[in-house]
């Protein structure tokens, strides 16, 4: 097997990158060290015979080579090797495109090293040392050169190698391999030209796949591929290993400064790193023979948490062979049978890397005829049940304490804590169809979809769809994505399936091997019996269960165990405080149930769209004259204060922002000509004055129209009325002994004055609501605080203006983000696609608040306004305040609370208390 | 007449208040005054006796004291008076609301010294001074109380001024109007009280005319309303005349601290003010009979710069009678008839004005008894035509410098230099219906409409309408706005009509006493011939004339004379350069007769409507794949690059900056059913497709949609081709020796990495072409900068990140203010209106900048850009780059130049300067 890099999705890659470009600019040491005398140390070995790099230097050795020296230096058996820094590769920009002068020594010294340490010799024949070469800089960056593999073999030194290894197929294909890569990759030989090759040879032995072509096919391929090489090079292929690695890392700083990573660094903004770093290491194969293998494994259980070893490996196999989930590799518990030393080898190794990283990690391992070697360690990707467990349990183990173990948790993933699942109770006389490997827990019930864009389609046209595939690859990902599960009939626990579907929480059974699916005809037999496109299916993500039709889910309530634990400690850490945007008493009763300290957002108009009010509504609107548009609101007003009286009781002792309507007209009025009929004749007007007035709201670009505020400054009866309802609910909630605790909040200001004039109206109305009912019983005044959103950028620019007049604001985000990016959300579709795949943005702005943009006027707002009222209390009421790393954002701000939707109230509970932690 | 303030359009109100309130922010020192052991004075007196205040006291003696005050100390003969400070209306609040002791010993000298000036005596039956007592703050500020006319009238005085003045009627009703003010002002009776008894009175006399009550039912309701007042006030109408006076000022003092100025103070964020301060004022009459009058005047003809004397004077009349256009007045030049030492009075008065004030002023004056007041004086206003004359004479006389000048003309103005007129022969052989007075110049010719309400609402509907009134009054001001003319058969060149109408340079003739206008009917009749709204008259606002049917205009074309010099000094003085905005070759033209330095926007869109292209343009946006598009924008090309070829060419050696394509593709396509057939038809295409992509083109929001830099990252290929045609037609105009000079402008623009990306594009598109053409004649690689909008907020916050890969700036402040406000232009009409109307914004944002939220953007914008590219280029190019006021604002943000439509050019140039002045 290749060594190292058996690549699986690495999601926060691009976060990482960030950060290091954002180090990468104060970088100044390199320059320094050049101008000293002494010559500067050019290359880092790393290996049992000593390891010179640490994980920090990063910037010096590059990501890779840093990862290297730090798996070698905890003792891991990692296929040593050495790193030739990035200053190197500067020196060699610098010096008009040559080697340093020393630096080809100290690369020989390291060979020697490498040499002593295997027990080979490079360019030997008997015993062979062959080695990779690898780019890798402090950032990743595509358009660098990327891989040369088997490095070292020469015409003589195959020969060697076949008769070693007894494997003469596999000694040629890596050679064929290596004068490819290198014609290729280092000297710019047209890829094509070898395929050409290729094909005449696969012609002649009467085959279409690489892997059927005898030895002695490939034996006339490494010479074929020669004679290309000699025609396009106009030399022949080195037979020198040492000028085979010389060229290879000369090719390598040359591609830093190639076009493509010039524009690569360009357009991302990369700047101040020296240039890339060269990673040279052995090469260990995992298919050699019987006595090799490979694997990967977790050291906990990563679906459930538990504290158990937990993986999969496959005898004579390369890494990609486990990960693409083609051949069904065998538990990790049975590799003690095969070769139990090795085991021994595998737990110490575990053991070593949980007290190391003090985290679960997920390992990548090569036996190369019975010698273990560490591929690559990481930590370990874990749902979110996993994530809690063992961050718990870890705390008890004393590895970690309750502040790591807060950070370790993916505040997102709580989500999956509150997922729905299938209790024994209901699957009691439920058929069980087969049984495949649970993958990912959740319960999932669906009609069945057999590609990827066929799941997206019926997703988007409001289906719930279960994808059905044999096994999954990279290009399913969207289908995947929108399906409510997926069901595969290959692969194991660490096929591409399972991984994407635990990153998500998403429910996955894989590996179901009695499942036949027939893509094209869209069916799926088990047991002769056939399901197509109309039929439905239900999955058991923690169990593995397949079962036909529909099975009655539960969904979790409490919030109990090793979950509460969280949430507790969440408590404790945090200094923001949660909220949840509700507008019923139930969402508001579940939001307290999940911990929200309030409501930071209570939506006015969704009340005014139930079955008898929307007509009222409707009238108000039809009217031409104020008294018409009054006696209409007067209708209005008793529901209004009775959703109010719900919800205030629902959250007694609790704060309840109450956001006073925010949508244009037009929301509320009929579009089709039969209702607007109905309209007309309930208001005894002829129908063309309902649809004149219709056209009339209709607006060009409505987000941007006659909303907010600017109806409350043109229609103040709207106002009274709906603050009058606030009031009127608080009085009578207090009369029963219910602690309403009303706050008024003004949406869409952009102006000091439109709040200013709004609030006096506001007040007016609650002073003269606590006249009128002074006399009353228990009716005692008491304090209704007004505020305003901040989501139009002009409010935040202006907001210590705003601020004066104002007892909170309440940080709009949704609504900020379309103006300050001039992203109508309805209509980002036809480009934020392209806008993603090109990185013109991190992560769509509407689920993770954009730092840079967005993010500078909140802060400014923040800052603005607590310039002129110190104790302005601040929070953020857009979808933004359920989402983790946005909260990192505000607690920078100094927000008081963030309000979110009730789901996602413990999510927003533990990612405050890991951003007061940071 | 009522002593000084018959209230004319002051239009600078406004500004002066924004000003006033800045001021009074910073103003600490009454405070301290206070603090001192000496008691600080508190009335200031004006007179020519002595004058205490100075103009610069605004803040301590009002901004009506401070006017007063610097009439009389320049010698005017102004009826004398005296100011109590605002100081002391802050020891009157802080003194739990008694007037400060020692106040009233000051005002009792004050009277002594009015009377010793006057010859008269407060409470006097013989021969009475009569005052007026006003609020006046140094901001304006409704909700104060306003004026008492008459102080010092009693029972006994009132008969003694009957007598001696010999017009009891006039001394009766003065009576009678202090008594009403008195009691409904200072003691707060219900004027309505007021209302019934004199309405009883009416009835009695069988009238219900005022004035035709006959001097015996005055003295009846003198009578009657002390009733009233003792049985509401519950003490008989005070008759010492320094008791009214005392309470008089006692409630200017209480009512700064009412609820409806606290209220105003506070919507309007006024803050810093001590108080308001009372002006006590001695009565001047204009009523009193035949040897009295009142006239206006300006020191220089308003309409045309001329340096005569200018105005009108109506005998024995009050000053409202001579604005409102009710009686016709008298030509000043007649006044010497009348009473030549008055005359002569009145001209060394103009003299003495000009050289104190260095500027033309309109004068108000009243003649008591053969005796002159001037009532009021003021900067004069005045149209372009006549500031222009007015400057650049003033500097010939010595009067002012260049700077000066160029200073004193309102640069808005410069565009009636630029109206249209009739020509001599244009009216050869026309028949002339009637001649009026020409009180604004132009040339207007449209429809008749009869009211205000019917010109505004044909004017929308697209016709050009002319007003026909017989006088104008306030009421009338949005369909004069909207009217190409205007048309009165009364009043004269200081009517309502013509001082509106002189002040927007609108064309309008008055006093056309000749027509007979049936405002119900809808006709005007002149020398028996009837005209309706459907038929068309032609008026000539420098002549006067009236003209059936439609006569030929003439557009000015060249700057010459006055105009001419002015635009020479302003590209003397001015530091930001003016570009236009133009899409063809005749724009280009005449943006450079009119003094451009470039074409700052070069839209692309225009271009693509023109009958052949909009076919392929449809054909393109109808593909959906790369190939056809591309073959689609092939045949572009050609005309593209045919258009720039023309511009490039009109702007020899100027630079053109062209905007790449901006729109949404929804703008391109047919909308109706049978252009969509067309369209399937010449595409080979079903309709249902057609239907479908125009469809899938619709936006929710397109203000925030598919539009700008966004359809050249998922369109690369639309760039690519206008990139070709820009370059290729540089190329060939420099072949042809003609020197383009273009500049690339990306729209649009969010992110650091759209431009990034974009720019690559770009600079790959040139370095192409350039290589294609490079062996032929005379094809030298040139530099092409390339540059973005700043138009998204978020552009303007991350200016930094995208001034990296910038070479220039150009802020579309039209789409900036849109999202920074959150406004759509096209929705805003169903509320800006009220806005307006309750100052939420000072103006249409869209119009003048909005300094405090869009500005703080530009401004911010600006210093990030140069913070990191030092002479990053800046400029403007939204409508605002030809609005005087923001221009004033870009001066202060370091711009380089701004751009606006082809005819604002000489306004921005004026502009430009006096904001390098300033």
């Amino acid at each position: 097997m290749p060594s190292a890099t058996a690549k699986r999705p690495s999601p926060s890659r691009n976060k990482t990158k960030a950060k290091l470009a954002k180090a990468g600019v104060k970088r100044k040491a390199p320059a320094k060290s050049r101008t000293q005398g002494k010559r500067t140390k050019m290359v880092y070995f790393f290996g049992q015979t000593r390891t010179e790099g640490t994980a920090a230097q990063k910037l010096l050795l590059g990501g890779k080579g840093a990862n290297l020296a730090d798996m070698t230096s905890i003792g891991l058996p990692v296929p040593p090797g050495f790193t030739i820094t990035t200053e190197t590769c500067a020196l060699y920009s610098a010096g008009r495109n040559r080697l340093p002068v020393g630096m080809m020594d100290e690369v020989s010294k390291n060979i020697r090293m490498l040499e002593r340490e295997l027990g080979k010799k490079f360019g030997s024949a008997r015993n062979p040392l062959l080695v990779s070469v690898r780019s890798g800089a402090a950032v990743s960056m595509p358009g660098m050169m990327d891989t040369i593999l088997n490095l070292g073999l020469n015409d003589e030194v195959v020969a060697g190698l076949a008769t070693a290894t007894g494997n003469p197929r596999f000694a040629y294909d890596a050679y064929r391999r290596l004068i490819n890569m290198f014609g290729d990759v280092v000297m710019g030989v047209d890829h094509h030209r070898f395929e050409h090759v290729f094909n005449a040879i696969k012609a002649k032995y009467g085959t279409s796949e690489d892997t059927a072509v005898p030895v002695e096919g490939l034996k006339e391929l490494c010479a074929a591929y020669q004679a290309v090489y000699r025609e396009h090079v106009g030399k022949p292929f080195p037979q020198d290993p040492m000028k085979q690695l010389e060229a290879a890392v000369g090719a390598v700083f040359e591609s830093w400064n190639g076009t493509r990573a010039i524009a690569y660094r360009q357009i991302n903004g990369i700047k101040g790193l020296a240039g890339t770093a060269v990673n040279v290491q052995a090469m260990a194969y995992g298919n050699m023979g019987e006595d090799s293998g490979t694997g990967v494994a977790f050291t906990r259980d990563p679906s459930t948490g538990e504290n158990v070893f937990y993986g999969e490996f496959l005898i004579n196999a390369q890494g990609e062979d486990v990960v693409a989930g083609i051949r069904t590799p065998l538990p990790i518990s049975q590799l003690e049978k095969w070769n139990a030393k090795v085991w021994k080898q595998l737990l110490q190794v575990r053991k070593k890397l949980e007290r190391h990283y003090r985290d679960m990690q997920d390992i990548e391992f090569t036996i190369e005829r019975g010698r273990l070697f560490m591929l690559q360690t990481r930590n370990g990707k874990r749902n979110g049940v996993a994530a809690v467990r063992t961050a718990v349990e870890m705390v008890r183990e004393g590895l970690i304490n309750e502040r790591t173990a807060l950070q370790r948790i993916p505040a997102g993933d709580l989500v999956q804590l509150l997922l729905p699942y299938y209790r024994t109770e209901d699957k009691r006389g439920i058929e069980i169809l087969t049984r495949g490997i649970a993958a990912s827990p959740g319960a999932a019930t669906g009609k069945l979809a057999f590609t990827a864009a066929e799941a997206v389609e019926r997703a988007a046209a409001g289906e719930d769809v279960l994808l059905i595939r044999k096994e999954t690859s990279p290009e399913d990902v969207a289908g995947m994505h929108k399906a409510v599960g997926i069901l595969t009939s290959t692969g194991g626990k660490t096929s591409h399936a399972a991984v994407v579907a635990v990153g998500w929480g998403k429910c996955c059974v894989v590996g179901a091997g009695e499942l036949s699916i027939d893509t094209e005809a869209g069916t799926l037999t088990v047991k002769g019996r056939t399901f197509g496109r109309g039929d439905t299916l239900s999955i058991d993500g923690t169990t593995g269960e397949v079962m036909p039709g529909v099975v009655a889910r539960t969904i979790p309530e409490a919030i109990s165990g090793d979950f509460a634990q969280v949430m507790k400690w969440s408590t404790k850490y945090a200094t923001m405080g949660v909220r949840a945007n509700a507008d019923t008493p139930a969402d508001a009763k579940r939001a307290r149930e999940y911990g929200a300290i309030g409501i930071g957002l209570c939506r006015t108009e969704h009340m005014f769209f139930e079955a008898d009010r929307i007509k009222a509504v409707r009238q108000m609107i039809l009217s031409t004259e104020v008294g018409q548009r009054e006696s209409a609101l007067a209708r209005l007003l008793p529901y209004q204060r009775g959703d109010f009286i719900g919800i205030f009781t629902a959250m007694d002792g609790l704060p309840v922002t109450v956001r006073l309507l925010d949508p244009p007209l037009h929301e509320f009025v009929p579009h089709d000509e039969a209702a607007q009929q109905v309209l007309a004749d309930e208001a005894g007007v002829p129908l063309v004055d309902v649809q004149r007035r219709v056209a009339q709201l209709h607006e060009a670009n409505p987000m941007l129209g006659h909303r907010g505020c600017r109806l409350a400054v043109t229609y103040p009866e709207i106002l009274v009325m709906q603050v009058r309802a606030i009031v009127e609910a608080a009085i009578e909630c207090r009369q029963m002994r219910i602690d309403a605790r009303p706050e008024i909040m003004i949406p869409l200001v952009g102006t000091r004055k439109e709040l200013a004039i709004l609030r006096t109206l506001t007040e007016q109305t609650i002073d003269l609501v606590f006249k009128e009912r002074t006399k009353e019983r228990g009716v005692k005044k008491f304090e209704i605080p007004i505020g305003t959103m901040i989501e139009i950028p002009r409010a935040a620019v202006t907001a210590n203006e705003i601020a004066e007049v104002a007892e909170f604001f309440s940080f709009g985000t949704n609504d900020l983000t379309q103006m300050t990016f001039g992203f109508s959300r309805d209509d980002i579709a036809s480009f934020m696609p392209a806008y993603l795949e090109k990185a013109i943005v991190d992560s769509d702005p509407f689920q993770s608040i954009d730092v840079d943009g967005v993010g500078a006027l909140v802060s400014m707002a923040c800052q603005k306004g607590r310039s002129v009222k110190p104790k302005l209390k601040l929070g953020v009421c857009g979808e933004h305040g359920g989402d983790p790393s946005s909260i990192r954002f505000f607690q920078t701000c100094g927000l008081d609370y963030v309000s979110c939707s009730p789901f996602r109230v413990p999510v927003a509970r533990l990612a405050a208390a890991q951003a007061a932690l940071k």
